[in-house]
């Protein structure tokens, strides 16, 4: 096998030839247009607010009381920068695309500031947030041992970690960078919360893998949600064009106290899961459910069959079960 | 605590009862057998196509008419050089599983070069494509603000991405690296789309967690799938010594228009999802749907239970809902 | 833009407002407190071990007769240093847990000594098991076109890899690590097996994203299951005081032969899967099942509805499907 490989003569009309097609499809190239958030960036920005979130668990982990403040005195900083530098590039971004800054002196460097500011001072509430969830998987989880291994290897734990900083730079109006953070927890954990999304304190998603939590959802205290749980839109409205109206409600309302259990899926934004109550797994749901009640599933028809004919097992075809 | 381990004068002794079951057990090592392709090179090789498919989001950010000609002259060279590589990699593996390369004068780096050129002068196409399936998602998701942010962080477009161009890879046949580009995919986004599968223009996948797309799927032109959706095999067809017979049609057909709500699961090369049928969640399919039919799971019972004397929210048992 | 951001004189008052939150939140922070495992190190010892597993799949991939005494020589060492670094720490963390490290000697670096030297002598073994479920796959999945492919690209091998090898160290009673390297693998597969699982020979998981595997599951040999299925807990038993009794059996039982089918969910620890029987697809089970037995749900209501009103596709509503 050898590999001395070269395009040759051919590369300066390759290379032409793929520039030329980055003008005719605009829609899949941002040149000559500046101010995108940088995923690498996102990604140490988020690394280094779990750091601060979770002191002595990932990164540096031999903190005491004496070089604690040296720790967060290295840390905040950067977290500054990176989130300034970020949010600039997100408002710009925004500002350009609506033609306002054109001309008139851009603001964007200082409400950056302002959003940064307001970020940092949101912190400490969080990680209140934070504790309670903690303290919510522990109860909810007999396989846990301790908090301290929720903290280091709970994927649920990731997920709303990320959601709650991603929803303050949401609430903050920040384009683009909070989304780009819940894609981020998304990758790691399977679990798709829309920074849009209102929860509760004391939350646990328990495994978490396919959990789908939409924009305008919103969640009470104390709400346990298992794997593969949908929290969806119904339907979009529609404006008199047929162009979906962006931002209505359109996801589900769930209450204090409720449990989710596993692949259930609850959509539309008028559908209110009330005090309380318990869905089953995978329940398929489109309307309300009253406080305290308990929806589940009917058990599968049951039927034996003779496979010996067969050889191997295979996917009972649906056909056959009628009842 | 303290941690000086050594093996001391057991090592060789280690190493040796390992290195000798490497030969008996040869399904899970590859020595002395050269050609697999390099997971890292493969990687490498999926984020400079993706930075070239999207110019100025991924990578170098900065770019300009002015600078994106150099900016490519130096992408596309590394692309062909790791593309290259891997495939002539692959096409010696297959030759030499095949044992034909004995003694004859390998022709796999010409091959590679073919493929190599063929898959170049394939890209322009494959942007027109993707550039399709952005205009999708915008189109089919209320919460996408804008095209960019679709591009920046929905899951769903980079697992078609790597699709399409693990599929070009897979029509001119080289084995083993459309595979493992479709992994690397379904790691980062949860999305499991066989190379081999074929998928039309204008395709959106929401959430995406879940999402399994079986190698003789066949899908139509603007359909529109959400998490949790399985196109699978229903059984597989058996050769009369009960082996299974690789290659045959085994899974869903799906045409112009769909769309498949979440979880819903389509099984078996005969199941035809006809233009402009929407499947709900949780469907669970394995025959055909008339053209602009709707499916739909029966609602579930509903049951009130007073919950007061057990404490704790448990998931329903099914047993106690037969109707 | 411009982004020169700085807290100024803001930065000690910053720093001193969340140190002193670090002490309010005690659950999230792990201060004065050392001994915890490294999440970093955890990764890269996986990567050392899956090296070891598959010789000539991962990083080196030339390995020859000649050489591979060499390799293993090299990468034994640096596993056994990563392992028994992070099983001492396990160790003494439980000890300063349970307060019962005061004043003692401290027996955690020998106790790993011996918890490392089992978990090497016993990887020879786990090859042994690793190698039946490549074979497993190969024989379950027709897109399969050889083992090596397996090797490379199956997150399911992956899955159950990093599984067998964190149940050794769950059988040695090591705390926290062997759930941070499943955790590791939920991550990279969408995967979730508790390491605590019992899993038997030939265990084939298919496309895989979405399975979770409880604790307490028992698995015998020849099982195969499909993406999104679900062996997990009915209700947790409490004692007296409401508390969730920990490591009592509560996942079901498998028996050896059994195919489980996309998304089915099987709860309860006194719930029995017996031999050969086949669960369908989506399936929702809390008792169980006869030897040889086929469950499946019942096929959908079908029901033609006139879209052109409405334009564009959406979820059918459940509340029109009552039958």
């Amino acid at each position: 096998m050898s590999s001395t490989f070269s395009f040759g003569d051919k590369l300066p009309g390759l290379v032409e030839r793929i520039v030329e097609s980055y003008g005719d499809e605009g829609r899949v190239q941002h040149i000559d247009r500046a101010f995108l958030p940088a995923p690498r960036q996102v990604e140490e920005l988020i690394y280094r607010l779990v750091e601060l979130m979770y002191p002595g668990f990932f990164g540096r982990q031999d903190l005491t009381r004496h070089n604690v403040s040296y720790h967060v005195g290295e840390l905040l900083p950067r977290i500054g920068y990176l989130l300034h530098r970020q949010v600039e590039k997100c408002l710009c971004y925004r500002e350009r695309l609506e033609g306002r800054s054109d001309g008139e002196k851009c603001t964007c460097c200082d409400a950056a500031t302002e959003v940064t500011d307001r970020f940092i001072n949101s912190l400490v509430e969080v990680r209140q947030m934070l504790s309670a969830d903690v303290q919510a998987a522990y109860d909810g989880d007999p396989a846990a041992l301790n908090c301290d291994e929720i903290v280091l290897a709970y994927p649920g734990l990731l997920a709303i970690t990320v959601h709650r900083l991603a929803h303050e730079l949401y609430k903050s109006d920040v384009p683009m960078l909070p989304r780009m953070m819940s894609e981020w927890a998304h990758r790691q954990t399977g679990v798709d919360i829309h920074p849009g999304a209102r929860i509760g304190g004391s939350f646990f998603i328990d495994h978490g893998t396919g959990v789908v939590i939409g924009e305008t959802t919103d969640i009470g205290d104390n709400v346990k949600v298992y794997q593969g749980v949908t929290l969806g839109a119904l339907s979009f409205p529609r404006d008199e064009r047929g162009q979906i109206i962006r931002g209505a409600k359109r996801h589900p309302t769930v209450e204090d106290d409720v449990t989710i259990y596993a692949n259930a899926i609850i959509l539309g934004g008028r559908t209110v899961l009330r005090k309380g109550c318990v869905i089953g797994g995978s329940v398929f749901l489109t309307s309300s459910v009253p406080e305290g009640a308990t929806v589940a599933i009917t058990p599968p028809a049951l039927r034996m069959r003779d496979r010996s004919l067969e050889g191997k097992p295979r996917e009972p075809e649906g056909g056959d079960f009628q009842i």
